[in-house]
């Protein structure tokens, strides 16, 4: 995103921050007073453009969908043939449902959908929504050999960084998985991976996203489907960071080697805070590698092993206390296994590592930028008049914006901040010009005001507050 | 229920079976053409009688409801306090939510509540949906240290032993919650317990429920709440076995023994068929064990382990391929532990056993009773003209009525039988007078005929078609 | 103890179990002196009598042996033809060795051989030496398809249960395995079940041993092996107490029921002490269940969880903090499974624990009397001379025995008592006549003094000390 | 080791390959005609030189010895003082003892000693033997609360890697207990890591071998162990593949991403052959992570975890089916956990990461070099005299020389190949000289004749065969 992209939507916001992206632009509600039930939905329906990423696999079928006003989202895998599924759960607050009717190793085909969302445990009313979908819709029935079976995880995507207490809900899920068709996936800030971040083990807190590869050798295809929301850093192949809002003094060309190399000094290390920083180190990356080789359920067990445990090159760290990370594999069984049929299964593990290794580097969306406020900037008595005031974000966040010599101050009125925003000290916001205000430091940040509201970081990642005061 | 009660009912019933338990008469409506959103809710709340059970413990609150029409419920078990928990998965087809998180073992209480339904694996929706009214009531939010966290399990009440598709969701579920009260528990046919079924590995298919009971040895407290829909047969603390539609030839008196030294023989071995006897094959039975005793991880997966162990006296087989057992054990932490202050684990588990023993044996309802066809009965031009005719039960059952030399006939229309009519083969309708046929068989069966509707087995597990064609 | 010292005891004994099994006598010595490489073997070949149990299987070799000074021993189930295998650990102090790669549910049949031993942890030797057997002989080798699989598990017979350190070992288990046999397992006090005891939670403390049994249906056949060695009491089908040494007061014919319904009054309540009672409860009952019905991962899976869980109607309470409890299920796959060929899973697992239960009964060998003092005995100045002295048993148990106004006394002089013979205070010994004495209490003591060594309970379970002083 | 230094060594070989490590130099012995307990024993006892790491932590005790000739080992580290521990098992064939139990989370330090070993699944008895040494030293006891427990896990180093059936045993663990000490670790060939190979998955078939690291932050001591018997290749920092005898073509600064990008050509393909190709491919990568801060089981898991994913850098790819791997995570417990005490786990499991990869990097002993055959060699009479008859290996491996036309020829009698000795076509084999012959290829080969053996490369890992005829 350019600048002059960047500065169009920033004008054009006028009380609400439009957000382009496929054909569906909405507006952010997030002032915690809409109930769920009259939250906008976003279904990436018709979807296209540079994040569109297409597969040729009829029997995997994608639906995404977001509440823009969190933002928070799901992304709904639906195999309608059923497969075959192994789990893998590996991090230190996984969310997951269903995983020990799974792990019994019945060889049928049982697996309906996976379902990946957001919004930490309440995310997981989008699983079960998507079974009962299915029995709502005559898909499946209470026969018990039609009964359908649905997993799902869910990635930690509240506290301190969104300012608002939606989920991804029962009716989001059941609108994207209607909605889903084969061979597209949306790569980057939609669906599960809306308000993903990556790197807060070092303090990065870059945006991330979802992300998706694909891969045929002869007949074998490897797909990968991944929600970067992770503790650790994403790492190109050529051992880069990809992506990291850098504390001064770091390497332009920024390695984990070098954050590895430095720890602990380099390692944020605020764990237990009440802040955004404890929050950031809240996640969970989560998963699903698809094969259409048969396996068996041993087989799918060391596949989900395998290409979890690969995955370690591409996030540094892995795996952590403060990721929940999962990871599925899933079998369509439209290849026979067996002797002289191909590559055994610790060949495809290894290719689908890779595959999986892309599909992560895809997930990366354009990051915000910083903006740079003016040289002595006049404000204007109708800039002041506008800004000043109180605003409410969701139900636990809420800012209180004065003027004092010319210039407008800005504090937290809870326990917490509010972004860059203090709650224990006035904190001077910075004029950008056209409305737009900023306060400098480690991440992007930006405010402007309108008579009804003030829009934090107008754009991708928008969080509204409503005025509730003059 | 004596006889006068049963025909009071039968006679009562116009178009309707009226359920009159607790205070709460509701009309049930199974016809398959009613969406969820539109069914009638029952909460159990205000609930009394010689089903309700009384216990003291503050720190637990239950909730129960149902949609009569399936009929099929939910049961809430509400920690307010949060509570430490262990699972214990042993059935074949267990359904479960957030068990890999718990798993874990981490020191601190995070339990906000468990769930049982009904529904099979739709039925989990009744455990996000609790979540989910948690941070919507604003009781529990999305910062990293106040996540709700509720897990939940669901029995196996579909297929050929009610004639629709209902299951308990989210709407219910959360009525439940929000009504749940300490102290109170509806034994018997209620909430998750409301179609349970037990001893199918015999086919003896009494009605079960959901059981409770409770213990105080000085200051330490033990609660067993458990929902009995179990394959093997209910057994009593004298070695009978409770409540069983016999086999011609069987002892009065029956025991397990009996029936399980004469297997195979005694098996009931259709478990491929697609009748109700297959279905009966699938059950679950789900618990949960409390105490008020501080104990750590590993001291509740002891507790769970041995209690779940100790079930197996009285459930007959108990934790087949063909159960979904769960128990949960849950600690509230009230008593400290530690040498010297009382019991150790292995003692606790050991009562704690015989108290859950209390509580499936108060799981068993009155059953249904076989109804006396009368002799050489002459049909009414009216009776004849009422019955004959198509309904239609749900989505998957639907039965053809008509008449033949002064006798009424019927059939089911699909490719499974409907009770105790069969799909490929008319089986004859005997009067029993007042509207009410029978079918006589192993199982008591009714069937009465309106205007609008059949009503199969009127009373407490009513299943009503809607008339499809003269 | 040479044949004549073992005639004379024999003899001797009025009221105390003779104890004759195989054509073996052998002489214990429990002195802690002797190495394990020079303790005397005795493998239970050419076995023979009440206690050998015969059944049809040439597919399962049997091998079983003890060190009668323990006296410990070990149980080798051979599979010649390598079988498929899965576990269930449910206990609080499993001992196992290579269940994580068998519980990765591979199709293959990969099990060599169980091994089941005394000695506590020390005691998986035997099962390691079982498998470097089997390439020392060159049945097994180091090709990666040809590697020889054995698991194991033990029991808790140590502590204050018997005096003295000597353990199951390599040698031993090598032997029993080159001495298996199909078709023959020696029931009761033999093996691994050598030094078995059950019922400690009520104190009962009964000698228990290892038991078998086995049931043909069609060609469906199951054998069922077990070392009881449980905290519970063993209860038979009409609901009875299998031995227990009795609390005054207690019913003649006890019943599980009077011991729970009295809980936790009836529990034995020294759980932490050093004396005897604390180290009773530390136990384990492991057990092996056996069809020749082919089974996948899944199946075998859920035949071990319903056959241990069964096992709760046995053994009462089980699988307790304090029990190890581990059951191993084994398909030999000699019969196809798959519909039409005969019972489902579920059935061949009730009936297996059927089986499992008759092999519990099996266990119990016949139990040490009481003995009756003589009314005002008159001890000879040759029976005090010979008794008076200091002897010492294994490691950590020695004892002091003097004179004084015609009686003698004895004292531990450890920290812990020596059965009957308490530490902190003089324990009076009353002569039964014959150099026999015996202290009154719950349990059978009985001690025999000559020139070199005192043994404690001469005949089946003796325990010898070595005279260390005048 | 220089080109003069094999020289030398290659000189100084008079029917015995002499092996200079430590102060210990042995005599190879693979004749498979030894039994183990003739075997001649090597404890890295006093050994000293630039393979020898020092690190400062008297609470880890290492003992390592060696079978020369297998050459296979043990490394036995023992906490005097016991530890805490947790296991993370991930690859597809792990060898474990005991892990149930350390599964159950009890709060307790109960450690006594981790064993890692070579031999497969033999090598167990490894593990078992240092528990009964610690009661045969009166170390442990059979008191319950005083009862030692080992863990242990194995590596594959068998099959056509070495050509005997020599496994570490009893006797070699109970020696390397006993001679264990603090603060010296030999890294490279040693112990359980004396066979150990890597790279398989890509034909490298590097030797690789045991390495250690350590650091310390503040108080917080890490210190990694491990055994890099791994399919994968090791990777250095920087990226490069860390040892591989290469195909032609390939890269001269090979990167895992030069073989991983060319997946599947350059994955080495024959897995279900007998011959070494498909023997190096089973394989495990065993570990060990110690640090002294207390954690609880719930940390202790987190912990091994996070370093076990970590290790897929270093090693690529990982954790596939046909590894074992198994970590263990210990704490040692001296330094107190909790708020305010510096780091949180997954800081500590970060760096240990790091400490883990190091580790792995320093297991990597000097690689066996290719031998240059002379041009036209002239055979003398002598030499061919020498080097004329058969020669067996162990058990399962023979070999035949004869000569045709001045030259000789060599093969594999016994239906797998002799290294590159095929066996069902003659191999010529080349004069180096002074006695020694090579065969080109992709692997180093040698082999030195003499009256009553054979050699293959003669050296660290030197393979003797026994002459059988003339």
């Amino acid at each position: 995103m350019n600048k002059d992209i960047w500065r169009k939507i920033a004008t054009a916001i006028a009380g609400t921050a439009l957000i382009a992206f496929g054909h569906v632009p909405v507006a952010a509600q997030s002032d915690g007073a809409t109930p769920q039930s009259a939250l906008e939905l976003t279904i990436n329906d018709g979807f296209e453009g540079k994040d569109a990423f297409h597969f040729d696999w009829p029997e995997i079928r994608v639906g995404t969908g977001q509440y823009e006003a969190g933002p928070t989202g799901a992304t709904v895998i639906h195999f309608p043939k059923r497969a075959h599924v192994a789990m893998d759960a590996r991090g230190g607050g996984p969310g997951t449902i269903n995983s020990d009717y799974i792990a019994l190793g019945y060889p049928a085909a049982e697996l309906d959908a996976i379902v990946l969302a957001g919004g930490t445990f309440y995310g997981l009313e989008t699983a079960t929504a998507v079974n009962t979908a299915l029995i709502d819709d005559r898909k499946r029935s209470g026969r018990w050999d039609n009964i359908g079976v649905v997993m799902g995880s869910i990635i930690y995507d509240m506290g301190g960084r969104r300012l608002n207490e939606i989920y991804p809900d029962k009716r989001l899920a059941q609108a994207a998985l209607r909605a889903a068709k084969p061979g597209i996936f949306p790569r980057g800030a939609y669906g599960a991976g809306r308000s993903a971040i990556a790197g807060g083990m070092f303090g990065c807190n870059t945006n991330s996203g979802q992300g998706a590869a694909f891969r045929q050798i002869g007949d074998i295809k490897i797909a990968a489907f991944t929600v970067v929301n992770a503790l650790g850093v994403i790492t190109s192949r050529d051992g880069k960071v990809l992506g990291c809002y850098k504390n001064p003094g770091w390497p332009e060309e920024l390695t984990p080697q070098h954050l590895l190399g430095a720890s602990p000094a380099s390692m944020d290390g605020d764990w237990n805070g009440t802040d955004m920083a404890a929050a950031e180190k809240r996640n969970t990356t989560i998963s699903v590698i698809v094969t259409n080789r048969a396996m068996n359920p041993a087989e799918l067990k060391r596949l989900a092993v395998q290409v979890h445990t690969s995955m370690a090159r591409a996030i540094q760290p892995f795996a952590t206390e403060y990721d929940g990370d999962v990871l599925y594999a899933v079998s369509t069984g439209e290849i026979e296994s067996g002797p002289g049929t191909g590559l055994v299964t610790a060949e495809i593990g290894t290719i689908a590592g890779e595959v999986m290794w892309d599909a992560i580097l895809s997930a990366v969306p354009e990051q915000s930028r910083h903006l740079t406020p003016q040289n002595e900037p006049k404000l204007t008595n109708d800039e002041i008049r506008t800004a000043i005031g109180a605003y409410r974000f969701g139900t636990d966040h809420s800012l209180r914006v004065w003027h004092d010599g010319g210039q407008i101050y800005a504090q937290s009125r809870g326990p917490h901040p509010v972004f860059a925003i203090a709650a224990d000290t006035p904190t001077q916001l910075l004029s950008v010009g056209k409305g737009l205000f900023t306060v400098p430091g480690r991440y992007p940040f930006a405010i402007q005001f309108s008579k009804d509201q003030a829009v934090i970081n107008p754009g991708r990642w928008a969080q509204i507050g409503k005025r509730t005061g003059g």
